[in-house]
């Protein structure tokens, strides 16, 4: 079974997985209400009206019942009924009611499907014999509480989410990823180790960077910008509001409009948009030059903030954010570059993640567009070159790539990298898009070798995606471990008492002279001074004592058990300041 | 007589001229309606309602008249009149009337000035005899159109403005100083050498900065980090958008509201603004931790762009801009420390500018508050402790320094950096703001040695002020010739023929190796890319023939007629690093 293959069974596994949950409660609690209980990417739920309240300690029995059910579903029946014989079966759940009227309104066929004694309102996607699978594969696992139909005003169910896997195998190792991913939570690692601020007065979704999180992000930024410096892209910079106009142009007015943040000039009173991306201000960076085709391609590089709206309650710590600093660019080419440059950024792409372990496992979605034309800008010709191009990149370099229809930009195909962190968790991050469209709506040229004028290709890259999701994933990746050239604080100092204080600052002194984020640690006792570098998770300890300051050495510490004797300070300099510049994993 | 005084005085003289001026339309045009007529900072203009049209043509006669009254202009006497007495003598002039009218509702003494045989309603502030002003230091510059009171719905004037200084060769060199400055003029060379762009989709006063100019603003904000990072300053980051609250707790929102582009969220449905300056953001990075006096001073640094809104009509190129991009910093510290720190922002100031040949001939203003204390926020005796700070930093480190009082920012009193670019025209950049009032109205405290509560200090510091105007005025500082360490090219290198090209090639790659910006010059005749180097102020040609590749040395033409011969690749390439690394001025 193809892994695509495998994917859709496991929804239908879920889906029906969610059915059951439905029998078992309603087994138990005869009096309550079901209302919709669907498939999701780590197992089902089922929002369901009873008619006291539930608590988690419950859970386990109406696990019970559904593994009392399971061996009973052997075959999967459905029928098409009349609105009122739908109605007739679901008498008193205005819920269900509500579904079957609006299905019947809309004038689509009502389908009911029975599994053992339960019968459900259900469109379908099943698996054919519930009885095959594992007991031991599925759990249920919390109660939320959930608006019908997501709606404040309408009454609050109790939903009961369960977790499922294709085996008892797969269910544990997600569990202990989703643990070993609580323990990791950037959210809580940002507060610990001072990167992140979130402030009520600034606003939801728009952290400020603590001294530390700067370092960091610094460094990612650095060595992007130098990934691609080598690779003939220069820096540019735009600002971060534009006209109207600028949106009309571009055509991003009509699609964007809603998630963009509208500005009004108090002394002007001209009104301007906070830019949702980078590409429309790049483009008439372009238009401002007479490039020839001698100049062709021609490359942008920025690491540039971009301002999406979302509601508040989605937004979350790092990764669901709305100060959105892309480390974008966009390159303009002839068609027949586009090859070339797009090898360019696949092999950006996967130095940089190789820099940060994450390269093991990573596979590409290749987003095509879908049946619906009307949803696209942009001619069917256009559309057919861009897809063959990126199509064949993914055959001649070999990338692990899987298709997806429908999953395109509106304005054109794209490569989306999909990497797993350290425990597993999978990240869209990178992205290669192709642009037809827009350097038809800016009319950008370029003077070919006949002295016409010629229609640039443009297309998007962005490497890390977003530097705040970005530091968000490395966070938990590293579980705040970050390796030496990334880790806020490099090396602390522990003299074992103040009597060598001053070796110690000699020490920290010569570490600092060699760019070297080094802090010496006095006051406390040793054993607190050492736990507060562990806690802080600094990659290196030295520890001086009367020895190392004899012999004029150190003794270092460092992370899996590493341990340094009699090296003298110029061999550890030289040791950490390799490490840094090669970007070591430690 | 010192500066201040003579200051005055030429502001008395300027005065006096727009006088002579009148009296000169006066004679020449008596149908003429005169309106006001000021002294301003190079010297003076009238507004006159004249019946016809007047041409620059005619500026000529007007200015002899000018000279033939000068003479009997030899005493200035004045007198108080009422509002009948004075709107008898501008019978038929509405303009006058309207002001007369304004002076009396307002309960003011009404004045009449009388100069030879001119008289004029007038405030005062003349010098006593105009007949010892030199005839050939003031002259009629041009003419514009000017509304009257600069309000659109009102008739249009005709503007004549005048030049005055204290001397003819003052006047001389002002004039070459403007001639010099066109010559300059940033916009211009900003088009030329591709340093930036305006985009009418985009908007006014919102550059974008093309990659030649791109190079310029990152190795100047590169330098700024340099010069704070080995002085104790971390990096932060903030969003470019904050909820009104902050804005209300820091108290910008009484005094910038105006100013400031306000935010709506499309999804969201909430409200922001866009920040106007940093400060705010930066006390919420520092509320977020437990500092103790161990941790003093806590120094942040952020090259961020602020938003403010101007009128469309006053934006121009890089010095009137809506997008600011501060290098701004913040300082937190203890009363105690006040003056170590601003004497190492100080250091660093002089050490800016004098790497940008500015150094020469810098003053500095300290402004303080006004009598109508009630513009200020903080209280009497903050305001004195601050003030005093300032002024025994100013004494110790024997600043060129004027005191200015009623000049202060309304949250404290500040230093402010006046240099001098390469044509004599002085430009207020660096400034050092102390701020006794954020710490109190965001609460701020840090731990003292009694672990008691204890209030910071802020500091505010900008040297460059803001890289969009600084990079503006470096543009005509260097006449877009930057230094090697500055320049987007840095060596052009120019093969005599395509039979020398390879060897051409060798060098470039050679250079580009050690991170030299140089291109190689082909295609075009030897002598138009000679050109064409030159026009884009390409410090270093290299031009390679016959002798330069058997002999396997170059041939280097430099600025200021500087000629390299049988310099080996090498040494030239340890010369330029050289010169990069030291940010030689060139």
């Amino acid at each position: 079974m193809s892994a695509n293959n495998q994917q859709h069974n496991m929804e239908h596994q879920r889906h029906s997985l969610a059915h059951l949950l439905g029998a078992a409660v309603m087994e138990l609690y005869p009096d309550a209400k079901l209302t919709l209980g669907p498939a999701v990417d780590d197992g089902f739920y089922y929002d369901i009206k009873f008619t006291g309240s539930v608590s988690e300690s419950e859970l386990a029995s109406i696990e019970n019942k559904m593994r009392e059910l399971l061996p009973t579903w052997t075959t999967v029946t459905h029928k098409e009924v009349s609105k009122e014989e739908a109605l007739g079966h679901f008498k008193g759940n205005e819920f269900k009611e509500e579904l079957i009227n609006e299905i019947a309104d809309r004038n689509e066929v009502i389908t009911l499907y029975t599994m053992g004694n339960f019968t459900d309102l259900c469109r379908g996607g099943h698996i054919d014999d519930l009885s095959v699978i594992d007991p031991a594969s599925f759990k249920l696992d919390r109660i939320a509480g959930a608006y019908w139909r997501g709606k404040e005003t309408n009454p609050m169910l109790t939903r009961i989410y369960g977790l499922a896997f294709e085996s008892k195998e797969a269910l544990a190792h997600y569990e202990w990823q989703q643990e070993e991913g609580r323990k990791r939570d950037h959210r809580k690692l940002g507060r610990e180790l001072k990167l992140f601020t979130l402030s009520d007065l600034v606003g939801s979704g728009l952290p400020l960077f603590q001294p530390n999180g700067m370092i960091v992000r610094k460094a990612i930024e650095d060595y992007l910008w130098t990934l691609h410096s080598k690779k003939g892209y220069s820096r540019v910079w735009t600002p971060h509001v534009a006209k109207e106009a600028l949106y009309e142009t571009s055509g991003h007015a009509g699609h964007y409009m809603e998630d963009m943040f509208s500005v009004f000039g108090g002394t002007s009173k001209e009104k301007f948009y906070v830019k949702p991306m980078n590409c429309p201000h790049h483009m008439q960076i372009f238009a401002d030059n007479q490039f020839s085709y001698r100049d062709m391609p021609v490359r942008y590089f920025e690491p540039a903030t971009v301002y999406r709206d979302e509601k508040t309650g989605q937004l979350s710590g790092l990764t669901r954010v709305r100060s959105i600093t892309q480390d974008d660019g966009h390159l303009f080419c002839r068609p027949s570059q586009i090859g070339e440059e797009i090898t360019t950024i696949v092999g950006i792409i996967k130095e940089f993640y190789t820099t940060m372990g994450m390269i093991d496992g990573y596979w590409v979605r290749l987003s095509l567009r879908g049946d619906d034309h009307s949803k696209y800008l942009g001619s069917d010709e256009v559309w057919h070159t861009a897809e063959k191009a990126l199509t064949d990149i993914c055959i001649a370099q070999n990338l692990p790539y899987t298709p997806a229809k429908d999953e395109a930009a509106f304005y054109g195909p794209k490569l989306d990298f999909m990497f797993k962190d350290a425990i597993g968790r999978e990240w869209q991050l990178a992205t290669i898009q192709c642009d037809f469209n827009l350097p038809e709506r800016f009319d950008l040229s370029y003077v070919n070798e006949q002295s016409e004028k010629e229609r640039p290709v443009v297309i998007h890259r962005a490497i890390s995606g977003s530097l705040e999701r970005f530091m968000g994933v490395m966070i938990e990746h590293f579980a705040g471990a970050f390796p030496v050239w990334l880790a806020p604080m490099q090396v602390s100092i522990l003299p074992v008492s103040e009597k060598f204080a001053d070796y110690g600052e000699k020490v920290r002194q010569a570490l600092e002279a060699s760019d070297i984020r080094v802090t010496l640690s006095l006051g406390d006792s040793l054993g607190k001074r050492i736990r507060t570098a562990k806690t802080e998770k600094i990659p290196y300890q030295i520890v001086i004592g009367e020895k190392e300051q004899t012999s004029n050495t150190l003794t270092v510490e460092g992370r899996n058990d590493l341990k340094l004797e009699n090296i003298s300070v110029d061999d550890f300099i030289a040791r950490i300041t390799d490490e840094i510049k090669n970007r070591t994993l430690n």
